[in-house]
């Protein structure tokens, strides 16, 4: 590609409406341009990555025996309801009517088309194991959409979905999808961890998430300094030694706190750390209120209250039904006497010995609190709550854990049998009973990955691509007037080409600093300048836009050296 | 890919929903399966067949100096009001809520999205020419959705747009376009026939269809036999000669023709060929009423009615907006005495002697009616208003015109200036000068491909693939039980695998016939069967789909004659 022939419109200036790097890169790059808030047209550099990422996803998906499909956008409401999730779903489900007035939604995701498709198909056990992928836009109605290409209302995904006869069969084929995943983002030369995920509102028994690791994640996980264990903070575990000394338990006593409410104002009223106080957190789940306890020192983490409660939704209760409820504003609640709330416990809460808590009455706590005698949880709801914390050790091998920030890229579900029950999914086993076909789904953030291989791979002066989701492997710089300069680039431009290596020649009649600040900008691998300094020694300069590391190589050698250079980065 | 792991649902019967046999075939042999009226997934197989087309749409659009790009699906109704059409596009063009209740539509098409980005990006005559496509699915609300993938409202789309500096920019562009096009569908392996057509909703000046040839198609094409004159029919002319005979000019009559109104009922009341008579159909074109005449023998073509009056929609007149117009019902409705009605004729019309036309009383004719003395038009109300017949004179050559059905695949147009100045997408000229860039579009219907190329390459048993576009190159059948039969099929399959040849192996366990018919019906268009006959002569047979030809081959030199015969069909 020639670039004065090619559309690329760089920008100098960091565009305001972007709050993060791969974000402003990816505009100023010129790899896509905003049409309304989330919705992005990829112009052809982002193009040419986005291209490159499918078409590893697709390698690897059929090395790893899925098949390809091709779905529909719309899909017909009938179809939905028959899984629930018509009602379910929120306003991030976009919904249209069609010219007849019958309702569709604009495809957030596929289980319940996919799930109709084999129904109607297959019939017994000898057609599976079948594995189905497609790669297809989405369209999801954020509330907030942000960070470009990362939280966008339309994108790319490349979404998977597996039947199998048996739980040992859906085990196997999520392993083949884990190593699948694993091959692509190692691939496309991305730093990333598979963690233990939340099954969230796609439901489900257990899943996986791949993400890349930056700074800018949205996401938070922890993982072990020494073995394998990862896991979404939400999910993460951890192992807590308590010295376990002898105390005395002492009475109860209620103590005026006059507008005393926060764990560390209590810390230094009481002179008690906050480990020992029990922080009472009052939720809503469907029409009912629960009361969520964990240590001062904890933050309690919702999504492991949620899937204790076994709901798909939870929200804390306000200031006004808190009061109605117990009688005490928020800050003063506590389970000492609490009526008529399921109370639910972290087990370090359980261990606490004359702890402090709320009264149930404005502007007083109890002191000398001891669980089991003050108050009691029922033994099943005495589970894990909290959100686990930096150098905790890990549940599988004791060592400290890390937390470090991710963008999730891939996630895979064991879905099991809730779609294939809901909508009559069933086959003929051998002994010609009909069951529910086991299933699993597979996605990737086609689009989002784009984004977040620029937060790992950028510096001050623009994008750093891993070669093989580079838009162009080398580009050639011809610097200077001479003719012969021209000539010298033009030749090496065209038997890279012949070679089968993507180069970019910059033949534009810009000024030598506006060109090697695009190059940079759009972050091509291998720069290859040529100018009448190296000219006249008959040497040319090759640049890592990684390491920033330069050589010369002889004229006559570049082309041999470039194609060298790139095959051993795409293998 | 091993048959037996390939997710390839073919039915014995013909589905009842299916009317052309494209239809038909492509659900019997597991290329689609539909999940609303209009709307289909893609098995595995369709997804081969559609990627082939695809990847030659994409290499012979990137020849021709196109870039790809990838636009959203969501468009803010913002950029459809400046353009005028979210008021023009009917029910057609789904439009959504997002959960701000700001208004979007599910894009039909791109001219809108793509010169707001080109407008936003390119400011100087320098940046031109520009020429971006993209494919994608386009949503589209049909009315009738019909005959599977040919006319679904989902569809895939390659869908480009050029961006000039003037006309001949644009000329330059187009021809380019058009030899693009040309290539696609010869190497696709389609007869085609590019055809002058009209410019619909999408506006514009000059437009070419390229026509896929077949019976079921839903356009006539009018074509020479000898030149290269070939327009669509709602467009075609011809050169008609007339014999001018004297005839002395006789007296207007009133006669009484009580319920005679057909032409033919007319011609044997007056004994009288239906060329004499003059034809009055009454349209209303916005809220105007007009008259259009031509002669009983001829068809009105709505569509250069529709041109000459410069309007988008036309609509014949009910019955009641006739009587209330002219004091006659339908069928006796004539230009004698028509007030307060716009008169358009037809040239030949105009050249009737002593004919017959409505008295605009009911059960009334005029007869020895002679235009220019019983009634008169404005001359530039008479415009060639009638559908060309098949034998009619070429008007370039003069040689007989044929008329065919084709299937409209691809649409080309100049759009002139229609977009950018609606919208202000200039650019600076030479001089400095502020002007709107001169604008083409370019479409392909790559899924109505995948129904066209069955209808014009089928036979009774199945499916009769083009090579390019074939799903698989080649199908290996094994028949028999012996195990030698299916070692020497593995050992050719893996062999041609090995050589980049598609092939497919039916390793399942099925009857003889079984693989046979599905062979033919999935249309692989060559076939090796290893059967014990031939190994006992150490030969293969290998049969092509398309000629019904069977060639032996021996077992050693089966893979060269396979890579030689499928490199040969595909250059």
């Amino acid at each position: 590609m020639r670039m004065s022939q090619f559309y690329l419109p760089t920008l100098k200036e960091t565009p305001a409406e972007a709050e993060i790097v791969s974000h402003q890169l990816m505009l100023r790059a010129g790899l896509i341009r905003k049409l309304a808030s989330g919705i992005y047209s990829y112009l052809p550099l982002g193009v040419r990555v986005l291209q490159k990422i499918e078409n590893i996803i697709r390698e690897e998906m059929v090395r790893a025996g899925a098949q390809e499909v091709f779905l529909p956008l719309l899909h017909p409401a009938e179809l939905w309801k028959e899984s629930g999730r018509w009602y379910d779903m929120g306003p991030e489900m976009m919904r249209v009517k069609d010219r007849k007035d019958h309702d569709f939604c604009i495809g957030p995701t596929h289980e319940e088309v996919i799930t109709d498709l084999v129904r109607n198909e297959v019939r017994s056990y000898k057609q599976l194991p079948l594995n189905l992928f497609q790669i297809q836009t989405k369209v999801r109605d954020e509330i907030r959409p942000r960070f470009g290409v990362m939280r966008s209302r339309e994108f790319i995904m490349k979404d998977g979905y597996s039947f199998d006869l048996d739980e040992k069969g859906l085990d196997e084929t999520y392993q083949k999808m884990f190593e699948a995943y694993t091959r692509i983002f190692e691939r496309i030369g991305l730093e990333f961890r598979a963690v233990e995920a939340d099954t969230g509102a796609i439901g489900g028994k257990s899943s996986h998430e791949f993400m890349v690791l930056a700074e800018s994640g949205e996401d938070a996980i922890a993982y072990c300094e020494d073995c394998e264990y990862a896991a979404n903070l939400e999910l993460a575990q951890s192992e807590i030694s308590i010295k376990e000394e002898y105390e005395e338990l002492k009475d109860l006593e209620k103590i005026s706190t006059p507008n005393i409410k926060s764990i560390k104002d209590l810390e230094k009223f009481f002179d008690l750390d906050g480990c020992k106080m029990i922080k009472t957190l009052l939720y809503v789940a469907g029409d009912t209120m629960v009361a969520a306890l964990v240590r001062g020192c904890d933050e309690l983490n919702e999504v492991k209250l949620r899937n204790h409660l076994g709901v798909a939704n939870i929200r804390m209760a306000t200031d006004e039904e808190i009061i109605e409820k117990t009688g005490a504003p928020a800050g003063f609640v506590g389970p000492v006497g609490l009526k008529n709330i399921r109370i639910i416990a972290d087990p370090l809460v359980m261990r606490i010995k004359n702890g402090v808590t709320g009264a149930n009455e404005a502007d007083y706590h109890y002191r000398n609190v001891n669980p089991g005698r003050d108050f009691t949880v029922a033994e099943e709801d005495v589970v894990d709550l909290r959100t686990v914390q930096e150098g905790e050790a890990c549940v599988h091998c004791g060592k400290p854990l890390r937390i470090a920030r991710g963008i999730e890229v891939g996630h895979i579900f064991k879905l099991g049998t809730k779609y294939s029950e809901a909508m009559g999914a069933t086959i003929l086993d051998e002994n010609g009973k009909e069951r529910p076909m086991i299933m699993g789904c597979y996605g990737i953030g086609v689009t989002r990955i784009i984004g977040a291989a620029i937060e790992q791979n950028h510096d001050e002066n623009g994008i750093i691509w891993p070669m093989p989701i580079a838009p162009f492997h080398v580009i050639i710089l011809p610097i200077g007037k001479d003719d012969q300069i021209m000539e010298v680039a033009e030749d090496i431009y065209e038997k890279l080409i012949a070679q089968g290596i993507e180069a970019v020649l910059d033949d534009r009649k810009e000024r030598p600093g506006v060109k090697f600040n695009d190059a940079d900008l759009i972050g091509i691998p291998i720069r290859v300048t040529i100018g009448n300094r190296g000219l006249k020694e008959n040497v040319v300069e090759v640049k890592y836009r990684d390491t920033g590391e330069e050589v010369k190589v002889e004229v006559d050698k570049i082309v041999e050296f470039i194609v060298d250079e790139v095959r051993s980065r795409l293998s």
